[in-house]
């Protein structure tokens, strides 16, 4: 989930109160890598305690899997898609993508030195928290825009690829990508071992979350739904053809963006959605809004422990990540919604642990 | 391929040249459409004649599929892009989706009686070819998008699945999804079966082709990238939620837009990829300024007896559809593409033959 990322505008609450709680922008430390390895056990959900969530989860697959089943959907109908940040891993204090960013901007300096003495990039340059902390929601758009547009589909990718496995995550001390919740690696493998195919649904920038989204979650690039930038095809001077992204947004995928992402990518409506914030209630509702068996779940944040507690009165309060409010509460209550809670749901939330 | 078509802007010529070869728009006739049939020869190919055209779609296969070749592809990176216009079916003497929005006119002003007076719809619904022919781009545009916009999409989709299964086309009196080539069926089938994820690129609407892709051609509507609308997320009195068809144009999925969509929705560039005109140019250059094996093909329409004759040298000069020019042709020899000749290389065009 996000309430405004993408270079369309990023929530700027979200960098404020993240930019207190993060010692220092991640350096590029070398580190492998490590493969969340795959459920033995005969339970597929061996990091589900048992309970309603899941329960809930496996009635749906026995459901729709089941060809005597009332609710059975055809192999090729079966959809899932999941938001990723807060969903599949973690978004506190700051999504991934944003500290890609703001780590990328001495490079994007190097190349252009005229942009040394620009507000935002000196600001950032500077390190003074405090004046980061300043910047203005155009300032931000205009480090978003120098860092994830301007550059060819493959440089990027490669620049990505880089940072995903040197950066680390400085409470875990661990790369991001292994910030991965366990629980919902499985849930991933569950309903792909019964037929359906999986899709990341993200407000994030999709090239971005493609990088590693095979890697991490078995999810390959054209099944990844995200915040989408437009490209312009280019010759180079031995009249190879290339991309170049650009500062052009064709879709902020968050709210109404998702199930207008998930139309445009997909076209059709998925049997089960995964969020955790507001940015994800209306792709639950379309969902909910289709015929037979549907799968509405939201994870709740409510683990300060081992993970971190927010949403409704869950502390954290200040914090406008991962938006679980009152009235999601409610709404997932009156539709029967399936939440999850991390603390009781959960009997481990990484693979590392 | 396409040179304009989408709502963005149709070719007008392509009209002015159509309207006076079909005798009338084609009524809803009930028939059952007839399922292509699976090849069961051994030979994957089997409407295929011996030549270099159907040598180099085998020798792609067995250098990209097998382990101890050089240029050995992963099964995941495995992406085959074909045009569908002019490529894998029917394009003379006008697209299907251009009839299918003429032929909703009537509907659409049933139900809103204050367009009849309005010039273009007036016009259509007087059936006057020679005021048709004199159309303009504007008033063209205002048709397709009253036609191809503001309804829900499974409004949408339960219109074109009807009209694909009743409309015929009315020279060889058949369904236009009969009119599909057989030896691209069986190279659609061929690459799947080794494999390949079989993708169209169209520079029709997405939404349009995607009613009918998976039934037609075994693909998905997932797989299928088209020239691609904005929807809009709405709710009905009882709270279910749903999308409607926008006016709007994220992408004209045609020339340097064949790419940038492939990006957008694919995001890895195809190892494979098929065409037969200046619309698909692009994308088998970008195709082709890929490492290792890659497969550039394009359709030469020479049969002017089993189907249609055009393109270079080959008469119907006045027509633009398939624009297969003179320099599109050296392009290919320069750049060792493979031209299929309708006419030597397939030993039958349709499945019904």
């Amino acid at each position: 989930m996000k309430q405004a990322i993408s270079f369309s505008g990023i929530n700027r609450r979200t960098l404020l109160s993240a930019l207190a709680v993060i010692p220092a922008l991640s350096g590029p430390i070398l580190s492998a890598a490590t493969q969340v390895q795959a459920a033995t056990s005969s339970d597929a959900l061996p990091s589900w305690n048992d309970g309603p969530a899941k329960q809930a989860i496996i009635d749906f697959v026995r459901a729709t899997t089941d060809q005597a089943s009332p609710k059975f959907v055809a192999p090729g109908e079966r959809i899932a898609t999941f938001d990723q940040d807060g969903t599949l891993w973690v978004e506190h204090p700051m999504y991934s993508q944003v500290i890609y960013c703001l780590d990328r901007v001495p490079a994007v300096v190097a190349k252009k030195p005229e942009l040394r003495n620009v507000g935002p990039f000196k600001t950032v340059l500077s390190g003074n928290r405090e004046a980061m902390a300043k910047l203005t929601m155009k300032e931000l758009e205009i480090i978003l825009a120098a860092t994830l547009t301007g550059m060819s589909v493959d440089e990027f990718n490669a620049e990505v690829k880089k940072w995903i496995e040197t950066a680390k995550d400085p409470r875990w001390k661990r790369p991001y990508t292994e910030l991965v919740y366990q629980p919902m690696i499985e849930v991933l493998r569950y309903l792909r071992d019964n037929g359906y195919k999986t899709y990341i649904v993200t407000g994030g920038g999709q090239d971005f979350v493609r990088v590693y989204s095979e890697r991490v979650y078995g999810i390959p690039p054209e099944q990844v739904v995200g915040s989408m930038g437009g490209t312009k095809l280019g010759y180079d001077k031995a009249g190879k053809a290339f991309l170049t992204k650009e500062p052009k947004l064709l879709l902020n995928d968050d709210h109404a963006g998702k199930p207008e992402g998930i139309h445009l990518m997909i076209g059709r409506r998925p049997y089960a959605a995964f969020g955790n914030s507001v940015g994800d209630q209306q792709m639950l509702e379309w969902t909910g809004s289709g015929d037979g068996a549907r799968l509405m779940m939201l994870l709740l944040h409510d683990d300060a422990k081992r993970e971190y507690a927010y949403g409704p009165a869950q502390g954290l309060a200040d914090s406008k990540i991962g938006t679980f409010t009152p009235a999601l509460y409610d709404e997932a209550k009156k539709k029967s919604w399936t939440v999850i809670s991390m603390k009781d749901d959960w009997k481990r939330i990484f693979a590392f642990e």
